[in-house]
């Protein structure tokens, strides 16, 4: 982009779709090679609070992790949560033909318009913790009513991976850089602690597939039942996965490839929004399978990634809980839900905000007149 | 107690220290006999309500058993919380002179006082979930200042138990009888979600001992290193709890019996609080080993309690996960804690609100338009 003006550079975030693919792939590229290792200096200033606090060493665990993690990425001892939002990216998939999903793919939408009116779970959840969700359509299929919600649409739904791949390279890349852009808005309105979410009746099986070549496991141990298939049923997603990795021969090394040929398009939107995020040094809550492959692809284009975010829940889905591991992360909720939409990451904001309010609030020895020691 | 008056029944209760031991044991005997069961209709009222709402049946995993767990306690299928709140126990332990903690006893009255002033990790938590702490000596050392705090202390810590019994069989039922009525007081208050918190110097061990007895687990399983004892001092800790163990040979099937001589004056009040939380049909929130310990005792009184009891985190003491299995509960946060003071149960609050907030907000496929079926 160095030989684009600010002015030039804005227009194209604005138009995506018209950009020229080579500029679209020097705008990944400026957000790849520009995410940063997080401040260990301001980490370990944190700790060094922490340390003061009247309790033995460490004895906080998860929290103190959660509130150093924030310190580095924020690059400040002293980090503050301003505002927080959950990004909801919704898409359809082609491979729903092949009976992959218990569910109708009418859902999808029916589900948008509930985000949109505030009144599913994910919406519950995120008010219960003051955060806000902003929901983007990056690729159902039509129509949405006022059609000013298919602004961000990217495609009418993925094409079937059992018989070809899900879009194109080049669409592949306007779905991360729309996600990527719907966090730079967001990031730029203030808010400075983001969750994935998502909505994609099927997208369990692209998610699947995707966890099984990024992290090399088999495909039958990352496969789960999804909204809720029989074991017939969750054989035969199995097999579609299988034959879909292998009709479509996706490149490991290559997450826009790998993300094009079997992932979706509100997958390859998390993973720009997970990009954008330690882009802009952002920590991102990951939700469940979904949003997890998405990390994995993100992961896969910069390494230090994994450094901004924060897991939530296990999710009943199988293949989670490798995408975690491939990651080197931990489950922090085990409260067996597989719902998606962000719920599970929603559950982590009061965590994450009480753990901050640990090293605000809590009394120092020095302080309160208790005796500290190596203990 | 059918002999007493309500106003005599009154004058026992505010005055426990001076009443006959034979009244003490018919007081716990009301409460023990009293335990009913939740309704189970309420429970299965809630889940038609949660299995209208716009998601595959049961994809809340355990905020659905959660909200379940609460329509049964509350016996009706719209429950409400109104007040929360931490009862936090406290209490000293002669056997520290065995060198069983890394910390000095001095630090329970120390941390008692940065509890009244709002100051320590539990109040910091339970005042991010909008939960009081109500604080009360059972049994510390002398003395504190103002001496009112003294008011419900039961004995000036524990005896020794590599020496004999921690406390008589009457201390004992007024320590569980003192925490009864600090829960009854809260509840009458309108409190009606509680947690349990303590402070105790050395209180691991006692609560190690209590779960190798109640379990039938082996000391050496678990015991863990508190505070932060190295690995010769926690093989010491584990030899002084083998030790207590066969010097006072503890009935384990009388729970009054086991508490008397190998427990805690706070571990018992905290049995105390369980079994008039369940008796009161309020659901109680238990925290790390010390709190589970009491629960196992509870559960020995009145195996009904279990039903009110929500677990938290999985302490990284080691006895805390045999104690909770026992109980036949799960650990639901998996953060690494081991500060105590009822921290873990604190992050349960949110949850288990949020879990409410989905049964009370959600929108159902009724009203939402959203197709339903058997996913």
């Amino acid at each position: 982009m160095a030989n684009l003006s600010y002015h030039e550079q804005h227009e194209v975030w604005q138009n995506l779709k018209k950009a020229d693919p080579k500029v679209l792939e020097s705008l990944l590229q400026e957000i790849v090679i520009g995410i940063q290792e997080p401040d260990q200096e301001s980490a370990a200033a944190m700790q060094q609070r922490l340390d003061a606090k009247i309790k033995p060493l460490n004895s906080l665990g998860v929290l103190e992790d959660i509130v150093r993690q924030l310190a580095g990425i924020y690059r400040t001892s002293h980090p503050h949560i301003k505002k927080k939002a959950v990004l909801l990216m919704a898409g359809d998939h082609g491979v729903v033909a092949e009976g992959v999903s218990a569910a109708p793919q009418e859902i999808t939408a029916q589900m948008f318009y509930s985000f949109l009116a505030g009144k599913a779970g994910i919406n519950i959840l995120a008010k219960h913790a003051g955060a806000e969700v902003i929901c983007t359509d990056v690729g159902m299929v039509p129509p949405l009513n006022p059609p000013d919600l298919m602004a961000n649409r990217i495609k009418n739904g993925t094409d079937n991976i059992m018989q070809g791949p899900a879009m194109t390279r080049h669409e592949a890349l306007l779905a991360i850089l729309t996600g990527a852009k719907i966090a730079r808005e967001a990031i730029s309105s203030g808010f400075n602690l983001l969750a994935t979410g998502e909505v994609g009746i099927g997208n369990t099986t692209p998610s699947s597939a995707l966890i099984a070549v990024f992290t090399g496991n088999k495909v039958e141990d990352v496969t789960g039942s999804g909204t809720g298939l029989k074991d017939k049923a969750l054989r035969h997603k199995q097999e579609v996965i299988e034959k879909a990795i292998e009709i479509n021969q996706p490149n490991p090394d290559s997450p826009l490839d790998t993300l094009a040929k079997i992932g979706g398009l509100e997958i390859a939107a998390l993973t720009g929004v997970i990009l954008e995020a330690a882009y802009q040094h952002v920590p991102i809550i990951l939700d469940g399978i979904i949003s997890t492959a998405a990390a994995l692809a993100a992961a896969k284009f910069a390494p230090l990634t994994t450094a901004y975010m924060i897991s939530s829940h296990n999710s009943e889905e199988r293949g989670h809980f490798f995408a975690l591991k491939h990651l080197g992360l931990h489950p922090r909720l085990d409260i067996h839900m597989r719902l998606g939409e962000g719920t599970g990451a929603a559950l982590m904001f009061p965590i994450i905000e009480a753990a901050l309010k640990i090293a605000d609030e809590m009394a120092t020895f020095e302080t309160a007149g208790v005796t500290s020691g190596d203990f």
